[in-house]
């Protein structure tokens, strides 16, 4: 249960109390604002502001006095031509301000977009508090056997089992432990500083994370990806929800030029010219290696 | 005169129709937004949007679900605790949008701040018009005989007329002799790209400039200082006066750490604390160069 | 001329004096270091500092303790799948540091790359040399008809001259005038720092730039490719020369999946999957714009 | 035991074959190169490039062709002059490579300072050793009575005793766990980034850390103050120590005005002013708050 009723009573005060702006309102982000989406068994993604809309792209892109132009098609087709000619500056001018509740392995794989301003939980100064992640049975996936850094099968059975038990007793002991060192009953108290480092990778952490519009559609196409871990795919996901309530023309070019985008090499040009002459092209006179011919008839056949 | 009647026309506009947000609101910031505050003879600065305010500052430090303390004395010593040992990530979770017209050479100083989002009037797709920077007669000031980069005593009588003669002409000669590059008026013309080349670094340009509060805080620091050039120093200032009345806690911490502080070497204190004890320290037995006791003196007499 | 005689002396100094380091050495670009290679008509840019070389690539990708694989062929292949799958951060453990003289307006265009160490030579310190890009005949060009933001033909005959002869003269005479109002001789002179203002954008600057490599590859995408403009990529293209010779598999892998590829969009690849299946897809049945469909058919035919 | 007979081996080949250079070569760095220093019981730093010296930050600062002036006084008061006064850029033409073996808890601190390069030992791809940081008796300290980010006493006696017999015993379990999960003997084995869970903050990651020497001495004023947390201070003080023999005149220069310096608040000039004429100022008329106070008078009494 991600939050409990206080925080739920603030979200709903927070949302009860609409205040009049003169600046760009997205009606499509208005709606998610503060809410918390939850994602895995304890996290979740809530969108605590955002600045701009998809007018506000196309005002910068012209560098314009009002407030883009008044027809929604040439904003999406201008939109869409920056996009595709990586004009990234434009976009840069939507940002994006998150609260998250993420397993702190996730975290570690995230906070490698340094492009981004964070405010992390500080367990120097703070308890955290017990929860842990504990994947659902059709995440318990065994190591890949073709991808070094990947997933193959779920576990079955009795594997299934012990690994749920060790990583929940595991972190239970972990947690016990943390407190019993923290504790100053009859005793000085260890650091907080220093009993956090009795806890494991699966413990929640939070952060504000805040972002622009370019750069976390970058994170986006690296992270919602199918090749991306499960735990922090989710996470891309939920935001791709909001993104798309809140800029859904920018949202539209980026789904068409990046998620469902393929970049192909010179190589992978020439082969598809000499399939569409007629030419029967083999791996072996492609000038592929085997990797990146396999990842190539993935998408062409 | 920065902005035509069009141009205002659309300004009243954009402000006549407050919307409902949910977000934060800085009331101190709403009335200044999209009005353009005059600088130099033909720039301006306008604030376009805005995120957040001193209350997300403290709710990001706090990584808390509401919206920081209700008590506005305590946000305010806890952003003064935050800014005295320099953490700066959570004035990172405030953002501003502006608009500024600007001559080319101090567009070319701003610039190297990196940190910011920009997009600018692209004279290669478009023409510029006919405006150029012509300083006041209490600007025109002479090289400054004590240091390098700076200006001293300001021009008198024929050497100032003669000067201001030959900026304007010669401005208005390459502005010319631009449009008569570009014209297609039986002839091809030459790209924009390549006549904006003739142009003097006096015509103005414009930009979206966009950049979180501690970035910004930082630019502040550099460049409505004294010692920076005054041409850029005013639109610092012109800025400044915006973020007194969006962030006054922060604000005001900056001011009494930053912009009014000083940064004492290990030297410095040293010396300090020899003249507390009643010595009588002179440059010569200070440790210091002369150029850091004149510093030195100048704070401290 | 790029380069005087005392230049030319301190440069063949520095380059008579190898010295032994137990630091990667890259043979390839040892040859380039300090050597000034000419761009347009006074520019240059000159390599003088690296880090790293291909096998620093994979040293760091792999974290290991020695220098990479024995194997160059391994090397260069995990270099592709770097490359191949967006791993950035290898790249970033090559630093470059080159000493660039180039006209104002393409520093301006430069500069917007953020992501690089940047220190620039001083206006307000120091007096600029009297030096001018004027570009040769064949680039020369008129505005384009197609394109908002690029040239067309070249410029013939009477107009042609005109323009040159306006360059020239207007170039002259602001840096006479430059001179005459810092002149101190019978009267103040006035401040470098606005005096500078009457110089023309196709003075020259110089510059130290110092980057990544993988951010220098950015670079090197968007300012190499054909729609950059021609003064700039003369000068991405010099680059590119040396880097050839300082990482030839990242190179490599760079010209194959960057330079020389092509980015799908989803439609483009259902598009090709039709016309590989047999299809005939005109624009209208595409799903594409005008724009689109005529930059896709320009790549595939 | 931070490095194998094999690791050893291998740094001493590095070491023994120096190669000629035209680049900049630091003589105090060379003979740090590839050398392990250990930190804390299982870590080491070891520097594995450089770019740069004294000479090139006066060289870049100049925008020189040569290598600096000739005198190294005059470099070093250049240099100490571009401190004082925040001329950040020069110094950002030097650059360090470091690789870097630490816990995961401070590598989490670490990571936050988001301008270096970082490519990190990845345990989705590979599995981590059975190393984990157990504190000296010394460093295991109880939590601050007056800092709430920070600690007190050293543990005594049996406390002591426990909090050791449980990092020890909770990290072999985890440890013991993370194996049997991973384990392929009569199991399917779980994939490494979900086992990787299961793993203490106090377990031993590694990285290739890159950085240039503006933010690098960001990090040492940070991490290297007393306030950090000994487990990054240690770290920061064993790279102040390699820093100090590659650039000794900007390592003085950093260790005068930033390290031993003092950043004065306003308010703080204003009551050294009164008391160097004489006034008895106390925290009641010195308009700070009593921790501003209190961090005030620890300077000057």
């Amino acid at each position: 249960m991600p939050l409990t009723d206080d925080q739920l009573a603030e979200i709903e005060a927070a949302r009860a109390t609409p205040q009049p702006t003169l600046r760009a309102v997205a009606p499509g982000m208005e709606q998610h604002l503060y809410k918390a989406v939850p994602v895995l068994d304890h996290g979740f993604v809530r969108v605590i502001d955002y600045m701009g809309d998809d007018a506000a792209i196309v005002q910068a892109a012209r560098v314009s006095y009002g407030a883009g132009t008044k027809k929604t098609r040439d904003d999406s087709g201008l939109i869409r031509y920056l996009m595709r000619h990586w004009h990234s500056t434009p976009f840069e001018m939507c940002e994006i301000k998150l609260h998250v509740k993420l397993p702190v392995f996730v975290a570690r794989q995230w906070i490698r977009h340094r492009t981004a301003n964070v405010n992390e939980y500080s367990a120097r100064y703070s308890i955290l508090d017990r929860e842990f992640y504990i994947p659902e049975p059709d995440a318990l996936a065994a190591q890949s056997t073709v991808n070094n850094q990947g997933r193959g099968e779920v576990l079955q059975g009795e594997e299934a089992a012990r690994v749920l038990e060790i990583l929940k007793s595991d972190a239970g002991r972990a947690y016990n432990n943390y407190e019993a060192m923290l504790s100053q009953d009859g005793q000085q108290g260890l650091a907080r500083e220093l009993a956090r480092m009795n806890l494991p990778a699966n413990i929640y952490t939070q952060w504000y994370w805040k972002v622009d519009l370019h750069n976390l559609f970058h994170f986006l196409r690296l992270r919602a990806d199918e090749h991306a871990q499960y735990e922090i795919r989710v996470y891309a996901q939920a935001i791709a929800d909001m993104v798309k309530d809140w800029v859904p023309a920018a949202y539209g070019a980026f789904e068409d030029y990046r998620m469902g985008g393929v970049a192909l090499s010179a190589k992978g040009v020439e082969v598809l010219k000499r399939r569409l002459a007629g030419e029967d092209v083999t791996q072996e006179n492609s000038g592929m290696s085997k990797g990146e011919w396999r990842e190539f008839v993935e998408v062409f056949g």
